[in-house]
Order: structure tokens, then sequence, then C-alpha cells
């Protein structure tokens, strides 16, 4: 079946997707074939983002006849239990600025563009993803989602899990109600009860893709780092919506290549050393770290949802005996652990954040909110104090998914990098 | 003691002061005085508001020889508990467009005015209410004000509510457990237990605000209106910060009044009638409520904060024979009846503005939000599709305090008047 046959059959609006995917292979090319990179194992996660409309959207679609593919746009939707029903989780990334005006008609201006695009994808009928899944699973985390929902499900089947504001006892409880039902209701909705056997699995293949990815991510603790920024966030993103079994290899094995530069890499570079910490980046977009990797500074790591929060704790099957034990463990993995700014307060994350500066030896933090995520641009203020503090030069920048202020940015981050 | 010694004691910068509190005259002749009037019992009303920082901060300062005094940001804080332990409950009114900039010294400018007015009415030293208080209650509603708590925590002494995001059995669990645990945390604060007999008095008295302010709204059903809408506005606003007893003889002694001369009108008017509903209008934010009567239509009811959700319900006191049944009557009245749009769903809103247009005869809709509250801002939608389909006309109307937008609202708002 070519793409067309494919993108028609899943009620794509083929001219309107043409626009939006007619833009990728120059911003692609601009960003990552233009640098030097010498990573063999790269060149798969190349090719899925070349690709990104078509392979992956096949499989999927095959995949219906065995299970259910469910959406998501927040990392606390656990992906065990969909992987445990036999279904695959699809991180729907809203990434486009192609996509912002469309959700602008339905939706305010005043919102982050991660939400508007998001909106926009589904309105537009243009993301195949999105016209594929079966179910969307929205989280309560911050306003905009949580009122975006209520729109959004005129227009897509939704499943809402609630989440509390605050890590209290309560607040745990309330959470682990919500992880127990979401179980439930997955069993009910698809017909296919989850054995403790079925959620092992799935537990244990989540865990190896986070073990992986934090097997890649240590290699990036060297000086030089053996890959650059905007590669890993690439593989990151990739993450989201790839075969879990298969990423988790391909991780692996760029991981271990990633070791083998480190360990024959004589030379050092003086080249300052960034982390990049905030709101979640997703596929295409790669602006902040193409800005500063352009300016002659090492993106180093990542703290936010598309880096090490995404992957950072595993969920522990230590005596677990019981599926209800399984599904507690992941429930705290995921609430205990992911520091994300919809919680108030959320103090973990300054003492997170000051170990990661220490561990890869970073020189300066680009702290890079979406506009109009306030849980993030406020939550700065804190994250400012904390690294003044600890003496870590820190700039903050706000920024949509367009270019229009791409030089702008530049010319602050250059300032930036020059001042370390 | 005279104004200037007072301010000066509570730590307020009486340059800065001078210049806030300079504007407030003429905004209100321009918004009270140059309008024709002739309700006897408002004069009370007028007099709170052109003395704001002086009698009433006078009588807190006083106040709290024998209790303390306590801020708040939402009607979700329980003023029933704060009369309990022998406080004063002040609504900290954070309306003023004074205060903006100095809020936005700490927090972004992508909040809602009200927020930043917050907190810049600390920052700035200006407010005195602020001054006075010994402990401000702030909740888990909004995205803006759960994380501006975490900054404002630095400047004041606080304690913070959790709400939950949905009324699901948790979520009410949740907050019964809030209730709770603020009751005991005031006791132990203050050192005075809070009996069975002293809730069971602040129940009543709270009740009785409400009930005569449920009482001046009725009168507005008659048509026309005895009472205009910027005047009603005045009066429930002032609810927020004044002697609860006092406020409430005031309140019945104006409804009397409003009844009276309902039943003494004869003559009908073919002005149209506005319902005004968003987001909270705090003193001195009266922009909407001047523009629409200022442009030839009457606001007879408002459904927001500082409106019908502000009073439309009591605690239950039946069947309450121990302290933890008023607690628990506390909790449902807040959490199951005030329609905020933090809440994800929303649904009861919906219906309530349905019945408020029927019960108050509204020929049609302003949906005021202010600029960035999220939450209202999204929920326009579901209100707009909810209107339509009763064929009720609804203009949404997004505004801050600053009064560079009047031209273009006056415009907008006329337009919608004329068609109606
Ligand atoms: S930033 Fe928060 S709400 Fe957004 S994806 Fe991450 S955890 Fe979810
Ligand atoms: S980036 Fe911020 S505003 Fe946007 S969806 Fe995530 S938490 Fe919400
Ligand atoms: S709008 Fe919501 S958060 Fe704001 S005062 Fe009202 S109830 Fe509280
Ligand atoms: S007006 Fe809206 S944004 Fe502002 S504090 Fe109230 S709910 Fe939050």
């Amino acid at each position: 079946m070519d793409n067309t046959k494919m993108h028609k059959s899943l009620g794509i609006d083929l001219k309107a997707h043409d626009t939006l995917i007619r833009a990728l292979p120059e911003l692609f090319k601009e960003c990552f074939l233009n640098k030097e990179q010498d990573l063999k194992s790269l060149s798969y996660f190349y090719s899925v983002v070349a690709d990104i409309h078509g392979t992956r959207v096949k499989e999927l679609i095959e995949h219906k006849n065995k299970g259910p593919v469910i959406g998501s746009f927040c990392i606390y939707v656990p992906e065990e239990i969909i992987l445990a029903i036999g279904g695959q989780l699809v991180g729907l990334c809203a990434g486009a600025d192609f996509w912002v005006p469309y959700g602008e008609q339905i939706v305010p201006k005043n919102l982050c563009p991660l939400i508007k695009a998001g909106i926009g994808a589904k309105f537009s009928k243009t993301c195949p993803y999105f016209q594929v899944i079966d179910l969307l699973i929205g989280e309560n985390t911050c306003d905009g989602k949580k009122k975006a929902w209520e729109i959004l499900s005129d227009m897509v089947e939704m499943y809402i899990m609630d989440m509390p504001n605050k890590k209290s006892n309560s607040g745990l409880k309330l959470w682990q109600e919500e992880v127990k039902s979401l179980c439930n209701f997955l069993e009910k909705k698809f017909s296919k009860p989850i054995s403790f056997d079925s959620l092992l699995k799935a537990v244990q293949k989540v865990n190896a893709k986070r073990s992986a990815l934090n097997r890649l991510y240590e290699t990036r603790k060297n000086s030089p780092t053996p890959i650059s920024g905007i590669d890993t966030l690439l593989v990151t993103q990739i993450g989201f919506y790839d075969d879990t079994e298969r990423y988790t290899k391909m991780v692996e094995t760029l991981a271990k290549e990633c070791e083998e530069k480190a360990l024959s890499n004589s030379k050092s570079n003086d080249k300052k050393r960034i982390l990049v910490t905030g709101s979640p980046m997703v596929v295409p977009n790669w602006k902040v770290h193409h800005v500063i990797e352009t300016s002659g500074a090492d993106v180093v790591v990542e703290e936010n949802c598309t880096g090490t929060r995404y992957f950072k704790d595993n969920v522990s099957i230590e005596n677990s005996l019981a599926k209800e034990d399984l599904l507690k463990n992941i429930s705290d993995r995921y609430i205990r652990n992911i520091n994300c700014a919809c919680f108030s307060p959320n103090t973990d994350r300054e003492e997170e954040i000051l170990k990661i500066c220490k561990d890869y030896k970073v020189d300066g933090i680009v702290y890079a909110s979406l506009s109009f995520c306030t849980t993030y641009m406020i939550e700065a203020e804190k994250i400012r104090k904390v690294a003044k503090k600890n003496n870590i030069p820190m700039i903050t920048v706000e920024s949509d998914y367009s270019f229009s202020d791409l030089g702008q940015l530049r010319t602050r981050i250059e300032a930036f990098i020059e001042n370390l």
C-alpha cells in the first residue's frame, strides 16, 4: 500500500498533509544532515524520521488487527498498562508550527503551542497517528491540557486520567486509584484481561527501554560528549512512538557505539557544556538545541520530558507477586519520580537539576519554556534562585514553534555562551 | 490614629501608596457617582470604598488583639472555619492595574492580571490588607495561582489548600481531608480549639450573609431591575473584606429597599438584560460592567465568583450533631456547588448558566475572561455551544486591568447590544 492510499484510508486531508510534510526534509537537513556526524547507529533514527508518516503508520494499522493503538500527550500515562493489554502507545508529537493556526480556530491563542498543535493536528486531519488511534488517554496536568480535553473529546474518543496537584498522601492515593481505574477500563473496553504475567512482561519491556536510554545518556558525561544534543533529542523523541522492543535494541546499539567512541577519544575539547531544562520538546521541535549547538556549545543533557524525566527511573519488580503489587509500583514510579512543574510544590526538581549539573559537568543552564506554559515559566524563578546560589549561570528562553524569533534567540544564546 | 501613621506602622511604602490611592476617587466618580442612582442604602457601600484603606484597616488592626486576620484569593477557602477560630477573612482584591508592573518583576507577563496584581500588591508594599494579615491561605486551583504561591510564600506566611481537578469520589475525599486539615492547622497555629458551637455559629453567620446577597439578587429578576449591575458588583466585592455581621445587615437593608422600589415601579423599560459570566472581578475592576451599562443595557446577574458563585448555596446544618458533621457539610457546600472552570469537566456550569438565563430573563451573555485566564478562556467554547443551542446570543471579551482597550471593548459591546 503506498502512503497516499494509506493516508486516504485514514481520512487524511491529502492536500493539507502535502503542505505539512513538504516542509520536513528541509528542516531535517538544516538541523541534522548539515552538521558533522560520525555515529553509524544513528542512521536508523534518521530513517524513522525521514519516513515519519510511512512505515510506522503502516505497522500501527497492521497492529490494529491484534490490539489497540492508543495515543497520549504526557509521560504520566503508563506505557506498561497499554503494552500489557496488547496495545501500542503513541506519543502524539504536536511539535509542528503548521498545526498551530488550525488549533487557534478552536482554542485561545494564549495557549502553549503543544496544545494548539495537538488540537490542530486532529482538526486539520493531517496527522496519521491521530487518525490511527483507537483511543486517546489525556491527563489533568496543566490547565491548558485539562481544559483542552473537554474540546478534543468531541473529536476523538478519550479517557482522562485525573492527577493530583500535590504529592501528598491523598494525592498519591488518588493517583493509585487512577492507575487501577485505567487498567480496569482498558480491560473492559478491549475485552482482554491483564494478567500478572502480561503486566510483568510489559514492565520489563519498558524498563529495558528506559535502561537503554540511561546507558546512552551516561556516555554524554564524557568530555567531549560522543553524541550531539540534537541527535540525542531526536533519539528520545522517537521513543515516544516507535515499537518498544525494536527501539530498545537500536538504542542499545547506539549506546555501545557511543561508549566505544568515548573510550577511543583521547583529545578533549573546550566547548561549553549545556543543560537544557523546561517544557517538553516534541518532533519536529529542535529549535533550541539547533541554536545552542550551532553557537559553539554542546547540549550534554536535558532535564525535561523528552530527556531524563522520560526514563530516569524504572518500575520496581521486587517482591511483586500479584498484579496489584505491580500496579502499585507502576503508580509509584510515575507519581514519585517525575518532577513535572504541574505539581506544587515541585522541590525535587531543584535537587535533581543540581545533581545533573554535577554529574554531567554542566557549565550553564538554558531554561527553555514553551510560550504560555505557565507552570514551567513560573518555576523558572525557583530554578534561577537555586542555580544562582550554586554559581551555575542560567538563561531563560521562551519560545513557540515559529521561526520568527530565531534571530533574537540566537543573539541571546550566543551572548550567554560567550560569557560562560 | 491617622491613616499615614497607621500605614507607616504596617510597613507601607507611603510614596508608592500615594500614587495608587490617588487614582481611585476619579475612577470611582466615573463609574459610580456620574450615573443616576436613587438607592439610599447604597451610601454605606460607597463610603466603604471611598475609605478603602482607612476605617476597615483600622478595625482589622484592632481585631488582631482578639484573633487572627487571614487573607485569601479564592472563594473555595471556607470563611466559616476562619470565623470559628475568632478570625476575620479578607479577600485580597488585587484588581488594580497599578500593581501589575510590580508583579511582572517576579512572575511572567503571560499571567492573568489578578495574579500579577496580587504578587505586586505584596511586593510593592502598598496594600494595607496584605500588610495586616497574619496568614495567607492559598489553594491549588489554576496553574498561575498554584505556582505563584511558591513565589509568594517567600514574602508572606502561607498555608496552601490542595484542590482536586475533578469532582470524582477521590476528588471529594481529598477536599474533605483538606478542610479538616485546615481546621487542625488553624487550631494549632492560633492555639484555639474550634468547638461545635463556635463552628455552628460561624456557619450560621456566613449562611446569613449568603442569604442576604441572595435576597438582593432576587430583586434583579424584576424588569426593570431596581439596582444597576455595577452597584451590585460593588456590594458583592465588599463582602470579601467587610465585617460579616455588619455587612449582612447592610445588604438586608439594601435588599429591602430594592424590593420596595421594584414593587412601586409600574413602568417597564426596554433595556436589554445581560448576564456577565467568566473570571472574577475584584475591586476596583469595574470595567466590563461600566462599559455595558453606559452602552444602554442592564447587567442583571453575574455568574462568576464575585456574583452568584459566591453565595448561591448555603452550608447545611440539618442533622449536624458534631463538629465533624459540620466540617463535612462545609466541605460539600464548597466543592459540590462552586462551578469553577479549574475543574474538568465542569458541566454543571452549563446548566447553571441556562437556569440563570431563564430566571433572570437574560437577553444576552457577556463572557468576560481576564487575559491569560486559561481555564475560563477555554471553557468559553463549551458555553458558546450551549448558548447557541438555546438561542442565547453571547459575546466573549478578554481583558486585563488596563484602560488601553476601553475603546475597542466599547465598540464590540455596543455592537453586540444593538444586535440583541
Ligand atoms: S511537562 Fe508535565 S504535563 Fe507535560 S508531558 Fe511532562 S509530565 Fe506531562
Ligand atoms: S508545555 Fe506546559 S502548557 Fe504545554 S502542555 Fe506541557 S505543561 Fe501544558
Ligand atoms: S474562579 Fe475559581 S480559582 Fe478563581 S476565585 Fe473563583 S473558584 Fe477560586
Ligand atoms: S482569573 Fe483565572 S487565571 Fe486568574 S487567578 Fe482566577 S482562575 Fe486563575
